[in-house]
């Protein structure tokens, strides 16, 4: 991996918790202001949720609209649904809002660090600039480049990420690394030439997670955490 | 400036010193391979290639190409102009380079550091990213995020860059400080409704700089160093 300039991570679920600190948060709202409800299930449903919302934009049936949009749009129906009510325009605005402040897993920050000192380090992620800034800031996740989807105005995986990030690099597909937990995203990250490594979150969707387990193809470096992924690459 | 949730920082002349930076590397060079040259003239003379260069870039004359590109292009007439002869492809290549690695004034590390801690920092130049990243890297300089023009595919001051941040950023421009070296530079910040701050550079251009010695404006901050600037805003 000497020929690697750069490791570029995918965020949600990849570096930062999003379902714990999701859960977390919206029990400790539904406790303050005197509301039960399935909170848990509500945090799966709206991930659930992102995809299709993403691929409405990918498809071109929607202008590009950022995470924050995408998913105060599919709160509403999602609180209906979970028969969670009397939440006010304010509170949903607030509930989008904590996707900007997710706590990292423990390995991240100071495996980003070590990496940082080796390689060029970014983000390549279907969050915004300014989510991104926010996550770094609230983690202490220090990065040399922030990629977010609203740069490319394209999500994950269309090409125009993985090969406009590259482009912003000035660098050759071949000497960029995606780091993710996800194998379909090391996969689209493969088609454009670029390597990959794969750290899996066997918790990120919860006790009962079946996806991205294990690695599903030869990726390039497989590592159990960032600090890992950075002493293989040193 | 309590409203002023990010500062984006010029930073050729505003955060490195270019001039000082290229002179040394130039006459070090010059020596090492037994070449005399006026290294002070012509580096002078490749900034002031500099302008005219985005100007094509501006004007639509010319697609947008990045700095690099822009600076090889002007080198062969300079070196032919100053006489300087037998200088390689390679060689040529290496001097371009040498933009990537430019010394950081003394006080611009440890002021960004301060600033980083209550505000969102960035750059904002006529830098590529990848040039941009390189220059971070070099002078231990961190930022929240980086900016550059390959992003937007437009020089300052078009409206572009400056508003391309603010959006990038998800914040109004009223809540973004460009901080630059150059009154033409702020200029271009304020009448797209950013927030100004000055930090004079007054050999930036060497011993007989005559512009941008002082504010030519009323700029919402002006103070003598990044440090300072910080301290201001904080």
């Amino acid at each position: 991996m000497s020929g690697v300039r750069a490791v570029l991570f995918d965020v949600f679920g990849t570096l930062v918790d999003w379902r714990g600190s999701l859960i977390a948060d919206f029990t400790t709202f539904g406790e303050k202001t005197g509301r039960a409800g399935d909170w848990a299930g509500l945090v799966d449903a709206w991930r659930g949720a992102y995809q299709p919302s993403m691929q409405r934009v990918r498809s071109g049936a929607e202008p590009f609209a950022n995470l924050d949009t995408l998913q105060r749009a599919s709160l509403d129906d999602l609180l209906e649904k979970f028969a969670i009510e009397g939440v006010s325009a304010a509170e949903r605005d607030w509930m989008v809002s904590r996707w900007h402040h997710l706590r990292p897993w423990p390995d991240s920050a100071a495996g980003l660090a070590a990496l940082r000192a080796k390689k060029i380090t970014g983000t390549l992620s279907n969050g915004h600039v300014a989510l991104l800034i926010s996550l770094a800031k609230t983690g202490d996740m220090g990065f040399d480049v922030i990629f977010g989807a609203d740069i490319f105005r394209h999500y994950k995986p269309d090409r125009e990420t993985y090969l406009g990030a590259c482009a912003l690099l000035d660098l050759p597909p071949g000497a960029v690394m995606l780091a993710a937990a996800h194998n379909s995203d090391l996969a689209a990250a493969r088609a454009c030439g670029l390597k990959t490594g794969f750290i899996p979150r066997p918790s990120e969707y919860g006790p009962s997670q079946q996806r991205d387990l294990r690695a599903e193809a030869d990726w390039d470096v497989i590592a159990e955490s960032v600090g890992a992924l950075a002493d293989k690459i040193g």
